[in-house]
């Protein structure tokens, strides 16, 4: 039985989840240990469901119990020490690849500071079971193929969503595909060749320059700033590499959380046109903006735009699905490049997604994670400034704050100290196409609004300058 | 009501089928007119439900009706002239993605003589949806994560599945991928460069060529013999060309549908080790074999050879799921090719087929496809032979015959005329990776064994000498 204080200034939700926290972490259940339903613990402390359900989130999102859907909550496993020597060894270097499958492989026990992802907690409602049965009933079943551009009925229903957004497209220049990850890829082979030039903001995401290092062209990155990329660098660069594409991000950038002002935007599609520069627009974060926002396939009417977006990140990383529009004639090549990847996606994905859509439940379920995530960044944002991390200009809003260590510090003996405690970081470098030394680190709101986090980041900054020493110990056993 | 004579030779089946067939093309009831249940009709009918299934069945093959699902099956449309024309013109040259996108939007009224795949219909009840829903359950429902090499317990279920084929493998030396086409993705991905030189079977699967094209290698053609690659070809391509990689289609080869003889296997492996080539092994229509087969993972243990497979042709097109297998050393490069080009799968996907594996069905299903594939394997060659085609040796099951049109007549005039009365064939230079005049057609044997089909080709072969002009002035409107 959980003692709560009803007349504590402190809420109900946290008075729970601290509790079982501190009994999580004293080994009073082993791991793998059920907890009560969300129902009956909410009978049992006479408190609302949604108290239960606001503590369970903070405990999965601390990584100290397991959601498993419609079965519950359990307590979480902890990573033996072997298997996290093992990881380390292997991901010393963050490369793209070890991050990725980091994110999606990770230990319990592990706290995801830096993912990239939301708690999988966070998106358990979004697709009912029901949804998928009428997704299914819809498509005729299990023996349906997809067309390769994708099943009309869905192209339909993402162009309504993009004009819904101020992008005027219809279902002819949509194509589906397995996520934002496909979408860079199937640029990349529609119309990149080795030895291209290939405009990059920095910083930017890690698969994006690792997928062009694949392509073997070369990459110019160009700094990014709180409203676009920076236009002298740009004009600099279209002049001097005559570059074929820029990637750019222009709404809740990867990792600042920065947008775009409709003026940068402007001048970036003039620059683009008067150097023939194709644009690649990645709205991969896009349906997690509160607002209107201006984007560039918005502007250009997709003249010479290239837009890829994804339901990954804000509906369902079980379905991995997203959609890229452009016009006719840059439409084909990546038509044809998707069909020689994988030939076509998966109708059963197609059909569910379809039906989520036309019941009206996307924009209920973005409208609740938005209010989520803004109570989510305000938390994190006090904790990780009380910590002693300097964070940059607010973002408008998403999955990201931008911080940066107190100059002196070095963030890979810091990542590699915090992973060691159970905290993964993703450092400054990760996020380079070519900047080894960066101070920052990336923060997922979600994850860092927790206490672990804090009292880790507080006691090692304070503490650098005398733990300086030890830590340069524990990072290099050559050194014993 | 469809008056049969039960004293005839004729089936029932056969009686039901032929009178919907004239009632349906005499425009007896409008396109989307719902038809009969089968229960209702076998009642009415006094005959098994069976009987009416397998009409029904050859209804569909013959596209005069269209199955969907729970929902029943209905008069198929006919596709509009103008609609065929616009198709014509672009396909003329039957390239390997207007073939794909051919097979995956198929007009209603176009008999598909020459897919690549089975009837949708024959796959209607490989998945149930109580298996959907129990594999959601599995999985934790629409907000799992899939590893990028797959879920563990799918990748556990696919070696029991290989070690019942006698290929020796565990669980880590699987990786799952969207399908036969993403798997000879990720080989191009890991382990070629531009200026290659790659081996590759004659006749074979046109994307493959396709695929290759656009890796910039130098594609090798290996003459295909009905024990296997011509072994005196392979040698002396090794040692004129020093080739990184050979595809190759061990078991139930496409197009021929020819399968390997053990000691033809061994040589390869024999001349693969010496000339230190990498083998690919696909194995995509393996489930389709109706009896135990030797392929070359089996005989090489998987040193040196990457093998992928599918579930897409035999199990479900909605999945789109396959798999790779391959030595640590050779799946490191594979699994980073699938995070670069797709991130990871769908564990939506993954959890609906692991629950359909777990359950025991596959193993049922497959037995029963087998029967079915065949007896129409059986009616279909005798037909294709009565029209004049001119079959080659006989392959060991599976989708397809092989057929030569008589000398003297023109393939691509055929295949033209042909797609102009509603008949989609596949001339054998799309199966080819340099030979544009050869006289071959791929036959699906399921599609293969109807009227229709048998009299069309009757009709051309017999009257050719005469209609020779005439056809000429169909296929080349210039010379109107």
């Amino acid at each position: 039985m959980i003692p709560l204080d009803r007349n504590s200034a402190v809420p109900l939700a946290d008075q729970i989840e601290s509790r079982l926290a501190a009994w999580v972490q004293a080994g009073r259940w082993p791991a793998g240990a059920k907890l009560p339903s969300i129902r009956a613990l909410a009978a049992q402390l006479q408190v609302s469901p949604n108290t239960v359900v606001t503590a369970y989130d903070r405990l999965v999102a601390q990584g100290l119990i397991d959601s498993r859907g419609t079965a519950g909550f359990f307590v979480a496993g902890t990573a033996s020490s072997a298997a996290i020597d093992t990881l380390l060894e292997a991901g010393e270097e963050q490369d793209a690849v070890w991050l990725v499958q980091q994110a999606h492989e990770l230990r319990a026990g592990v706290l995801p500071a830096s993912s990239g992802a939301l708690p999988l907690s966070w998106l358990e409602d979004a697709i009912p079971a029901s949804v998928v049965q009428r997704g299914l009933a819809r498509g005729g079943g299990m023996a349906s193929r997809c067309p390769p551009q994708g099943v009309p009925e869905l192209r339909e229903r993402i162009a309504m969503l993009m004009r819904s957004q101020g992008i005027a497209v219809d279902a002819s220049r949509v194509l589906t595909t397995y996520g934002g990850t496909h979408g860079i890829d199937l640029v990349c082979r529609a119309f990149l060749h080795p030895g291209d030039s290939v405009l990059v903001e920095e910083p930017g995401y890690f698969l994006l320059f690792d997928r062009l290092r694949e392509a073997g062209v070369r990459i110019v990155p160009i700094t990014r700033r709180h409203d676009g990329p920076d236009l002298a660098e740009l004009e600099a660069a279209c002049i001097e590499h005559r570059p074929r594409l820029f990637f750019v991000q222009s709404v809740l950038h990867n990792p600042t959380g920065w947008g775009s002002s409709a003026a940068n935007l402007h001048r970036v599609l003039m620059l683009a046109e008067r150097h023939g520069v194709l644009i690649a627009e990645d709205d991969v974060h896009g349906h997690f903006h509160p607002g209107p926002a201006t984007r560039l396939a918005q502007l250009s009417e997709l003249r010479g735009v290239v837009y890829y977006s994804s339901f990954c990140k804000a509906l369902s990383p079980a379905l991995r699905l997203g959609y890229m529009a452009a016009e006719p004639a840059l439409l084909k090549p990546l038509l044809r490049a998707k069909i020689r990847s994988v030939l076509t996606t998966a109708a059963l994905n197609e059909f569910v997604l379809l039906e989520l859509l036309a019941s009206g439940r996307f924009r209920k379920h973005l409208d609740r994670l938005q209010r989520k995530l803004a109570s989510a960044r305000a938390a994190a944002s006090r904790q990780l400034r009380q910590a002693g991390i300097l964070l940059e200009r607010p973002a408008e809003g998403g999955l990201f704050l931008w911080g940066a260590l107190p100059s002196g510090i070095d963030v890979d003996l810091l990542v590699r100290d915090a992973y060691r405690n159970g905290i993964l970081l993703a450092r400054g470098a990760a996020f380079a196409a070519d900047a080894p030394g960066d101070p920052h680190l990336r923060f997922n709101v979600v994850f860092s609004q927790h206490a672990r986090l804090a009292a880790y980041l507080s006691q090692r900054l304070l503490a650098w300058s005398h733990a300086h020493a030890a830590l340069s110990r524990v990072a290099s056993p050559s050194t014993k």
